[in-house]
């Protein structure tokens, strides 16, 4: 699938960002509007904390329609009881009349820190005459959301006359549990709710859902998609395979800009017993610390990769069918490791992207995780992330 | 429990180490022997890449009795074939040769990098003449077995007449799985190996099964206990506390000199739903690497206590009833985030030991995780480990 050069938003979409006090200077606050109700799906965090905006979404996404999104970085309005599901309220509100949509059309998120109440006279203000800064650019609504994140994270495609756009955050405290981060696909498609929600369920599974920077599940996870209708019906087929080839590239932008990371790492676990075999032999491998560091390190240790397959001592493993390749260099034949050209290996943990394939011949099955090397600056990022 | 001040061996036990070329110069064999016949009892990693050693112990352990073990570090033998389990028998051999013991008695357990052939020769040399340096000190057995220990590790008590001593070795890829790293117990009471098993399988659940320093499970992991009966019958409960006792305080030993860690981290989950629900959230604690980043910078992020414990979707959760507590000053109540005193929480991050308490309020079982915070220091030892 071919992504625009420069990522655009469909038809009747559009985008701001400001600072609004909760940072000191960076942008903080987002507002993403379609200028007629749009069709609406959405996935939340399973976490059994989930935020106060993710208590009010779950309500907002039951009529299947959004007019507008508005997000805000620095303070996540999560542990924050009454008093956090009352602000998350009035930040859909104050949404709603600068937009001129009901409250009950704009969906609230939000990021940062846990625990704190969010200052939402800060955000009231700030949502005041945003309206007149709207355009046309995903990323600057992606720049309002960004926390620990390098660079604002958009990404835009053609399905026949319509439009899909993805704009997101994220870059730690990542294994995104059936959603994911904050993840706002837009597109100008004719579709209603129930076939959107069916696509956006399809889309994540193989995607957001096989994401880790670190194995820590955000209690602010949001995903969801707006459809407005304004290009008319496209094929939906080829709407949904555009819907997932989108989702699982803004994944693999996700775990390369994880917190400190230098490489993003795909794990493909083929021949497996079963899916589910597949997919949680590829979360453990992209998650073990121990294969992290060896990315990190262009170390040629590849036993840790025969450990982090043999200890998911739930799933069917054979040592003697299991073979495993990095960037398509074998290291691994029938669980035993191979006498490779270490030079070759070590170079090639050096590239931006590692590809570490592991075939378990047991089956036909298969998935493919998304993670990132672990660095010393996810340690530096996350020992004053509250402090700093 | 009392532990001796400086560990001894229990009577008819002594052992000795050497380094026999597998490293440049520290000491990478060692050999522990019992002057008659022990009874035994051992568990092992589940891993699906057992090492060759833990194949050959699988069996060797049958018997029921043991004579000797003898242990290298620097090589794990694993992923190393038939020619492996060729290796560990010839090592088991030349131990029994040189202790006049049948091979059948002696135990092997190799730890070191994973998928390189072990050199049985300078084992088998370096294991020559080794009977003439045995002596009663456990920590100059425990130094043979070391890799990035930062000292060797030994503890003893008394059970009546009887002595225990606990020998260990470990501190990366350490979540043990129904078993543990390297960890050899001796004692000189008399009890059978069926008692004396199911002792072992006790004392491992609370202990060494709870344990965590990166998520990783190794594929050596061994735990094995001795009893030669020279100091004939004890109380057999009193031993069996006893052995739970200095399991649990090997497993704090083991997660203070976790690598890269400053902090010795206690997670205790108590007021749960079940057993199987506080180990879980127990180790998703203390497995956080949110949480062990929290703690590595004194950060008063608490949030993230609430984050680890949300994300254990299949467990009983009750937000309003959760509170939790960092060294015994409450930082969170009925789910939220107490306005409680930064500086104070700051301080107390600081101090080497953090207890994480954790109440559920859902139920009456508990349970102790023991980890350690995540440094740049874990980073750069694994981030060359193979290399160096």
């Amino acid at each position: 699938m071919q992504f625009h050069e420069r990522p655009i938003l469909p038809r009747g979409f559009r985008c701001a960002s400001r600072n609004c006090g909760l940072k000191p200077t960076a942008k903080d606050l987002a507002l993403f509007v379609s200028e007629v109700d749009a069709a609406a799906a959405a996935v939340f965090t399973r976490s059994h904390f989930p935020g106060a905006p993710i208590i009010v979404g779950r309500e907002t996404i039951q009529g299947g329609r959004l007019r507008a999104i508005v997000a805000n970085s620095k303070c996540s309005n999560v542990a924050t009881g009454e008093r956090g599901i009352e602000n998350a309220r009035r930040m859909a509100a104050a949404a709603a009349k600068e937009v001129g949509a009901d409250a009950g059309r704009v969906l609230v998120s939000s990021t940062g820190v846990i625990g704190v109440q969010l200052p939402i006279e800060k955000v009231e203000r700030g949502l005041h005459g945003m309206r007149d800064d709207l355009q046309d650019d995903p990323r600057v609504g992606a720049e309002g959301i960004m926390t620990t994140d390098t660079h604002p994270k958009a990404l835009s495609t053609s399905v026949g006359d319509a439009t899909v756009t993805w704009v997101a955050k994220g870059s730690g405290m990542i294994e995104p549990n059936m959603a994911t981060l904050l993840v706002f696909i837009f597109t100008d498609a004719l579709v209603d709710s129930a076939a959107l929600d069916k696509m956006l369920r399809d889309a994540t599974a193989p995607s957001f859902n096989m994401l880790s920077v670190d194995s820590d599940t955000s209690t602010s996870d949001t995903c969801a998609i707006l459809a407005n209708g304004l290009a008319g019906a496209v094929d939906n087929r080829e709407l949904a395979r555009a819907i997932i080839a989108g989702s699982i590239r803004m994944t693999e932008m996700l775990a390369r800009d994880g917190e400190g990371a230098e490489h993003l790492v795909r794990v493909i676990v083929r021949d497996a017993a079963s899916d589910m075999d597949a997919r949680r032999i590829a979360k453990s491998v992209v998650n073990s610390p121990l294969v992290k560091t060896m990315v990190h390190g262009a170390d040629p240790n590849v036993g840790r990769l025969l450990m982090a397959v043999g200890k998911c001592v739930d799933c069917t493993v054979r040592p003697d069918t299991t073979d495993a390749w990095i960037n398509g260099l074998q290291v691994v034949r029938h669980g035993q490791r191979m006498n490779f050209d270490e030079n070759l290996v070590r170079a090639t943990l050096r590239t931006e992207v590692v590809d570490l394939e592991i075939s378990l011949g047991v089956g036909s099955a298969r998935a493919t995780a998304y993670g990132c090397d672990l660095s010393q600056g996810y340690v530096d990022e996350n020992a004053a992330y509250y402090s700093s």
